[in-house]
């Protein structure tokens, strides 16, 4: 039986995979006195009074919203909420279990942004962050800025958790072909949610000191590389050309390939082979993350000559899987009460993963998925990173 | 320590009262691929052809969200969302104690009842049931009624959920007294979400064999017996009027008491004193539901002559909870995959309160709140209720 009718079964076996459980006794009236009416009334008014008192007094503090309108799951694309919800399901599962976070579904039947932003700042109370997942480019992008001030930290996972694990890769493999990332050309294929995200983090858009400048970044999209001034560019595209691409090149992936030192795949299956490979810079670093089917098969990138090579897919090396960062990263901010997710908290993060594997080599330059310490210590870094940070002291809420 | 700090100091330890806890196991690689990527995308694409499978693959099909803005809190008030939050968990840790539905808390920073239709209709794809909690009447009943039709069950239980457990004291304290609930008159101090609420099931609004219906029904407000065509009548108090009032009674809740059978207070504390029961007909029926001060003392009552006296206290007998309808009204309609909830399955209910009390006494007419077996038995005959019902087909999702 394969992969995919095993979890139906086990999905119809357990209906879903997560459930509420209860923190308190409730054996007797007495325990119904406490949990419920008429004893709840004193934690209420002592949150009606101190606001910040929820983190303490009930779940907040602890729970994450994943909220999705299913309009980008997985490879199946527009699938809808109701459809969603297994995946959603599944993040909330791997919160509980590789940081302790209670995180829970929410499925959203809406699509314009404007209702999505007044939707997630209504439903904000409930939770101490919200993760945006399986939303699509570019209205992930709109989204997400807008929730900036809503009080927690709301982070689109496609774009961030993607790109802190990718880029914490990126650095031990650098490592691996011993060249610094600041002499490296890094081109990125797809510019919607994760693309985006990585190229931002490489080009230290927010001034930060614990960002790891690269040498030099392109990004493309299905017309070719991002340049100012393309016809029917839209604002995120311009603001990738100005941060990436300050001369104005243009052409095809191919183009852009030659001689540089790192691939990274956001986009589609099979878009490259390994002749594409062989005009790299040597030694190239390649990571095709499309699924099922990767950009390039490794194979075939190995056969090109690349000299580390990682997928978005369990059954080859280097596996770059959000959760080495989600959980850690929310629990981090959880744990220190931000307001909002900050770029070094996002560096702590990849920090605490590049240093989760000691001595990475081209077959194991990430830690294991499964692997629970790495969540631990991310949340350890983001939550410090949180608190250090000096830049930027309204990302605190107030206690 | 009194009740209310044991409260504040056991939330606190406990950081709030649910948890979310994973159904699958997910330490291996091999687990992670069954319950999240790759393996998650075949539960997806089911549920993107056949949606009813939602019921069956995820949580769906046992999840309830308990919607609320907080502004109409137990006795406290209108305290806003965060501050709801810990009677939220409260009823949440109820619902899975009680009947195994795993409920979630959902605050609302929002007021308008547009605002609150959307955003709950926007979020239902999340769940299989939405309790409506502690919204201030008269927002609640268009609130709950335009909602109806969102294709999952949607209660306001401060309104039906009291109803219920009211009834069924009512019809119990009427085997007390031996006396049939159609000769009696019944006065309801209270036209809010309750009130209302039961003068509908006292007087048989909806064609329905399972009704008991009652003699006569007096409903007040502050300004006395509700009568058509008063000055600053809502279309609530018109409604009511109608069902009440036929010949345009006016009077305080002193007349309206005289010779009453019944009276039951979904008010304030403190109206009534033992000569307003005295001046009831023999051997009357007391409830008195106002928190922490019932409208009368029980001692009071039962020097005025009551019969039977029940209060929303657990310190006095006859506790009226709505622990004793909730978890199994939403069970029985998450089990039957009904759309709505019809009076029919709400005198389901009833009956299964009724009967789980073989011989009612003037001093217990309720089984205990904490009696988990009212629960199961409210679920199946609710649930049969909605299998059963000829006159609403409508009532049944596709599966």
């Amino acid at each position: 039986m394969d992969i995919y009718q095993r979890s139906l079964e086990a999905h119809r076996a357990s209906q879903g995979k997560i459930e509420v459980r209860s923190r308190m006794r409730l054996e007797s009236q007495d325990d119904l006195s406490i949990a419920y009416s008429p004893g709840v009334a004193r934690p209420c008014e002592v949150i009606a009074e101190h606001p910040g008192a929820a983190w303490d007094l009930t779940w907040k503090g602890r729970t994450v919203a994943i909220v999705s309108d299913g309009s980008a799951v997985l490879g199946l694309g527009d699938i809808g909420p109701t459809a969603s919800l297994p995946v959603m399901e599944g993040k909330a599962a791997l919160f509980r279990e590789f940081a302790g976070v209670d995180a829970v579904p929410v499925v959203l039947d809406a699509r314009e942004p404007d209702e999505i932003v007044s939707i997630v700042k209504a439903i904000s109370p409930t939770y101490g962050g919200i993760n945006l997942e399986d939303i699509a480019a570019p209205r992930c992008f709109e989204i997400e800025d807008r929730l900036q001030d809503i009080g927690i930290p709301v982070m689109h996972d496609d774009q961030h958790g993607t790109a802190v694990v990718l880029l914490a890769a990126v650095l031990n493999a650098a490592r691996v072909v011993n060249r610094p990332l600041a002499d490296m050309k890094v081109v990125i294929s797809g510019a919607g949610a994760a693309g985006r995200a990585i190229a931002r983090l490489l080009t230290c858009t927010d001034a930060d000191d614990r960002c790891v400048p690269v040498g030099q970044v392109r990004i493309l999209d299905r017309r070719g590389i991002v340049a100012a001034g393309r016809p029917n560019n839209d604002a995120t595209k311009e603001e990738l050309a100005a941060l990436t691409n300050p001369d104005g090149e243009t052409g095809t992936l191919q183009d852009a390939l030659r001689g540089a030192d790192v691939f990274i795949g956001v986009s589609r299956g099979k878009l490259l082979r390994a002749d594409d490979i062989r005009s790299m810079n040597h030694d190239p670093i390649v990571f095709g993350m499309a699924n099922p089917e990767p950009e390039i098969h490794p194979d075939e990138a190995v056969a090109g000559g690349a000299a580390v090579v990682g997928t978005g897919r369990s059954d080859f090396p280097n596996q770059v899987n959000n959760v080495l960062a989600f959980p850690g990263l929310f629990r981090g901010a959880l744990e220190s009460r931000a307001m909002r997710f900050t770029n070094s908290m996002k560096w702590a993060a990849i920090e605490a993963i590049v240093e989760a594997v000691p001595e990475p080599t081209a077959g194991h330059v990430l830690p294991a998925a499964f692997d629970r310490s790495v969540a631990v210590e991310v949340a350890k870094r983001v939550a410090k990173a949180a608190r250090d940070c000096h830049v930027c002291h309204e990302a605190f809420a107030p206690t």
